[in-house]
């Protein structure tokens, strides 16, 4: 049991990592693909893959001979997926699952199916068909696949925008106005169990739709909370996960939920979840995917966490910032060691704990001076 | 900084496996070596070697271009580590830290001319020179050399414990009467920080001299507490430590302390940290060879730490005990994922945390009865 598990990622950046991290506690072993041969993964196992994972052939040739294939990234080969589940490999989150969520249209075509609320958005071809919401502005702008850490998401302002804009299948959606953006992480095994994290509430940077920064617990009343868990619960069993999924949602300045994505895999918004809470995300899904029984999910520290972006401030000095932060107690670094990078590019994260939520915020300010 | 840095570790163990997990914290690059080529880091690492860390050339050979090295066992060659130290690679702790302990006379008689309380105890060559405690046993025998986990231990209480006892270099105990055994970890870096972990308290298996379990917080009284860590920070002090020491004390009945053995390495008497403390005791370690500040060692939840020894009964059903255990809130399975193995040996270890200490024994006699 467990030490002859073989477990294929496909993947291989900072969430496949964290994976590793917990895989170490259940003896597993575990292979890799990512495109990148210097992932931050192909240092963590002797079993890593150069590949594509949204190639056909290189799936299918990854995944021979393995027991359980899951994955860091949606932009992987359905097809492939599908093959090897008929050669014995178990898929979790099954194809189908990933199928509809890694299009951001049939993902919001299937909550609503489910009578999820989700934002307004129509599908649109190319660039051309923008023009029809001229009038309609603003609007905001998701390609349908591929999308990650605000890549391929703007904000159309105005006509000339549109000139600017993504020429591609796209959501186009209404702009609506947002209170809180929170994100809820739920589990599920093959035996239909689930397990729901408290939701986490979510800073973005106003220029980069990219996150800033998260708190747990949410500052939220217990209502909102109940009912954002069970949007997260009804949407896992609805779409028969197997593994972990993460719910973003927005809360609306009328107090409404609305699904705003969601990501079938560990997720940013579930970082925190290895220093304060009972089971990591990472442990839970391996759990969900080797059939073991869900951990408990309860939050035993306050916590912070803040994104570590790749800027000219700490290339200058990264030793001594890096230093600076490790002095404050409960500064948890996570640096994922990628090799080379663009400025504004996530190059790690740190959760910081703390006996209350004051005493956090206050650990993350002086953090967020030292790093920038 | 940090992703160009290249750690190497002599050894492959379980130890050396949850080092790896927070080595992935900070991005490093990390090589184990290990005689066994099945070793559990054999599989958490791009760069691993097969060889034996008492060979002067596999240890010479292993260091060659590595930034740092440091060790998850004692058992390491001390010459060659002197001479990698000439070529400019970081060898912490210090090969005179790691050869004065490897030994445990030298061990001994470091403690004794530092005036660190110890077990008193003389070195016999061999068997022979055993015949001289006929009429003062029982006494407890030690090898000098390369005991671990109880192996290399045993206590003479007849004359025919003799005949049957190790014919090796060993030292000769007193038995001294014991109230507690307590451990503690004490960390140091290059820049003289030194960072001391409360005690936890230990409970050994009478027979084989292997940790049964261990408690954190220890149920002491302050004073000893006190004494115990400042004794922690003087040997550490003494040594000139670079990395993490374990020091085991005893509590004799009297109310006395005295040192039993020390560990220049991450020790199981330091499991526990990875869940209920800020800072691990295998991110610790890594803190103080890189140059990195100290991380809080407060223990932020009560804990239990149970070993999972090989026996017949779990190997009946593995499955249904691991995923018992799986099914208690706040049991964290560390699963060493060893291949093959004889009955005794430790495979795997669980971390219980729960919200009180009555809580936490609790569950982990509920798990005692899963596992047996």
């Amino acid at each position: 049991m467990l030490e002859n598990l073989k477990i294929g990622i496909l993947g291989g950046g900072q969430l496949g990592a964290m994976l590793m991290r917990h895989a170490i506690d259940f003896g597993l072993s575990v292979s890799f693909m990512d495109n990148d041969a210097h992932a931050p993964c192909s240092r963590y196992t002797s079993s890593f893959f150069c590949g594509d994972p949204a190639s056909f052939e290189a799936v299918l040739e990854f995944g021979k001979g393995l027991d359980v294939i899951t994955i860091e990234k949606e932009a992987v080969n359905i097809a492939a997926l599908r093959q090897l589940e008929k050669q014995g490999v178990k898929v979790f989150p099954s194809p189908d699952t990933i199928e509809v969520i890694q299009d951001k249209f049939t993902q919001k075509q299937f909550l609503l199916s489910h009578r999820v609320p989700v934002v307004p958005g129509e599908a649109i071809q190319g660039k051309n068909e923008l023009y029809q919401y001229e009038n309609k502005l603003p609007r905001c702008l998701k390609k349908r696949r591929d999308g990650y850490d605000g890549y391929g998401v703007m904000v159309l302002k105005t006509k000339e925008d549109i000139a600017a804009a993504f020429d591609a299948p796209c959501v186009v959606e209404e702009l609506v106005e947002i209170k809180h953006e929170i994100s809820v992480i739920v589990a599920r095994n093959e035996q239909g169990g689930v397990a729901c994290y408290d939701p986490v509430m979510m800073a973005f940077s106003e220029e980069k739709f990219i996150l800033d920064y998260q708190i747990a617990p949410a500052q939220l009343d217990e209502e909102i909370v109940k009912e954002a868990t069970a949007l997260a619960r009804k949407i896992a069993e609805a779409l028969k996960l197997v593994g972990i999924l993460a719910v973003e949602m927005f809360i609306t300045k009328d107090g409404k939920l609305l699904v705003n994505e969601l990501a079938p895999r560990p997720h940013n918004s579930g970082h925190h979840t290895i220093e304060a809470s009972t089971t990591s995300q990472y442990e839970q899904l391996l759990r969900a995917i080797l059939g073991l029984p869900l951990g408990a999910t309860e939050l035993h520290l306050p916590s912070l966490m803040l994104n570590i972006l790749e800027n000219d401030a700490l290339n200058a000095d990264r030793p001594g910032k890096l230093k600076g932060l490790l002095e404050i107690p409960g500064a948890h670094l996570h640096w994922y060691g990628k090799k080379g990078g663009r400025p504004g590019r996530k190059i790690g994260h740190v959760t910081v704990t703390g006996n209350t939520m004051e005493n956090v915020m206050a650990k993350a300010e002086t953090i967020r001076k030292i790093l920038n």
